[in-house]
């Protein structure tokens, strides 16, 4: 951490607005869920349908609990920001703190909101956008591990797979980072960058920004996006694939989806993800291999979803594992397996 | 052509500022030698030392010959447009032609710009940024035929080869249109978009705005970008592909190259190039097929050239071609007997 500029600083109050249901405090919730820690209470206006179930403060209280920044973690309808919201974030930057919005809209675009940031001195931070100028990719090799979660789909559970890891791998003393590649990640990480909104020739180059040269022995967990089988995003996950030249790679997968999101082509096998994985990422890591299997089983009875990862494992000969349900310690084993952090002298 | 928004209006006026050398107005050459019909004039400021061959006119030379856009089409150091090159905008507005640039800098930042625009209700484009708003792509098939360009690198002769083939088409009477996804294909064309400046999640999207739904017979020739080999830029190429989902594809290629252009990757072969373009092109056309290959020869002898190119030929079983040297007739050859435009009754 602190590697780099883009920095939202924690702790955090959420702020939810007057969002008519729980679903749109998603982003919101998975701040929570991973970052319980930095979330210190929550504000919402009247009517709000959505509850973190955080102590609900004002802007006053959580100035005088030392809060650095209010979060604008909600999706609404075209992700634009309502004028009945802004007195709140104003009164958030006049008591000190900062902003970061997940919102389309540009905080910055309301006259009332940029005013008073310019005048606190305080920052705004839109994560679905990017200022940020990013050298173009170079593909030279970087010290320090690095490992990729890449999916059959979109939204088959790449963050959460990576986010799971780095709770394990922490916890059995491994140095391990989450680096955050979508908005929600950004917010959950205090730093990184939404790739799908980069310019395209920096796609690779934002990457290689977001994971630079670290210990021999460290490994940044990188969030992956899209597929390279998906007509609309395969771009993006390329230039991710080339930046973060993983030293390994989880294949994300959800087992009743037959066509891909949002469209009509059809889902790819989970062996031809591993193999044009490999192959395409072979480009900036020559070694690139694959280490597990994480399936997003919600949809199927506890013993289907044994039953599956079993066939997966066997098949595939690599660990698998629903995160949610089963953890990831067979995953961590693996790569600990792999890639032993001091390899014996002559290996 | 006109099919869609983005539309730069001939002829044009060249703006060469006073740039020091006639490198830096390679653009502007390239609108020359492929629209002399377009290219009425140029303009110099004192101690220009790039010349166009063009008769030199001043601004009111150039409105009484009915010229409609002023194309600033030089390359300076960081893509910069220097204070003192704003009066000969300014005055290009005034007397009622549109401006388009190539240059980082956008022509609406100069505030003179800017106000003359906007009183005059003249047109600025800016190619290399673009504010048009694209669709993510969908993948679906569309009408028509298309030819995409792909290359073992950047550079190496993708645009060349598809405006050589749209003149060697429409001279046999098809129908074949060059579409640009470069900032001097969009001069070139009148229109396009500049795909490497597209938000990485919508590049697909962008290529499938430029190459609609077209007549059976109708060919877009899409100019490509990038390599899917290359680290920097494989994530636009990529897109690109999927976007352009290609019944035909050329390989272009630099025979002296090692080393891909501005990294240390090694040059992929051509038959990777062909075979990794097969296999994610076939994600959006299950029919893609390689119908040629196109080589910058300039660096070899006639005798090299020619066995180089017969080499390729045999080994690829495909036309090979230097479309400057010996132009592309084999190539159009090839592509109207794979794909005849009415095809015998039960083939």
């Amino acid at each position: 951490m602190g590697r780099n500029t883009m920095q939202i600083t924690p702790p955090y109050l959420m702020f939810l607005g007057d969002v008519p249901d729980q679903l749109a405090a998603k982003t919101a919730q998975g701040i929570v869920d991973w970052r319980p820690e930095w979330c210190l209470g929550q504000i919402r206006l009247p009517g709000c349908k959505a509850d973190l179930r955080l102590p609900d403060l004002t802007i006053a209280e959580a100035a005088a609990q030392g809060i650095k920044t209010l979060i604008v973690g909600v999706a609404n309808a075209g992700g634009v920001l309502p004028d009945h919201w802004t007195d709140v974030i104003v009164a958030a930057l006049t008591a000190g703190m900062d902003v970061a919005s997940g919102l389309h809209t540009k905080l910055g675009s309301k006259p009332a909101i940029a005013e008073t940031a310019a005048r606190t001195n305080r920052k705004l931070f839109d994560v679905r956008h990017t200022n940020q100028s990013f050298a173009t990719g170079k593909g030279h090799k970087r010290t320090g591990m690095r490992l990729l979660t890449v999916g059959t789909d979109c939204s088959v559970g790449k963050k959460y797979t990576v986010l799971a890891l780095e709770k394990a791998m922490r916890a059995r003393g491994l140095a391990a980072d989450f680096c955050a590649t979508g908005q929600t990640g950004v917010f959950i990480s205090g730093r990184g960058v939404a790739i799908d909104a980069v310019v395209a020739d920096f796609i690779s180059g934002a990457v290689e920004w977001l994971s630079p040269d670290a210990a021999p022995d460290h490994w940044d967990l990188i969030e992956g996006q899209g597929s390279l089988f998906h007509p609309s995003f395969a771009g993006v996950s390329l230039g991710l694939l080339h930046g973060a030249q993983p030293d390994a790679f989880i294949v994300c997968h959800e087992p009743t989806r037959t066509t891909l999101r949002g469209v009509k082509t059809l889902l790819p096998s989970i062996a031809d993800v591993i193999d044009l994985n490999l192959r395409c990422g072979r480009l900036t890591n020559p070694n690139i291999r694959v280490t597990g299997i994480s399936v997003n089983t919600q949809a199927l009875e506890d013993g289907a979803a044994r039953a599956l990862l079993d066939q997966l494992s066997a098949t595939h000969g690599l660990p698998a594992t629903d995160p949610i349900r089963f953890g990831v310690a067979n995953l961590v084993d693996r790569l600990v397996q792999e890639f032993p952090a001091n390899p014996p002298v002559g290996a």
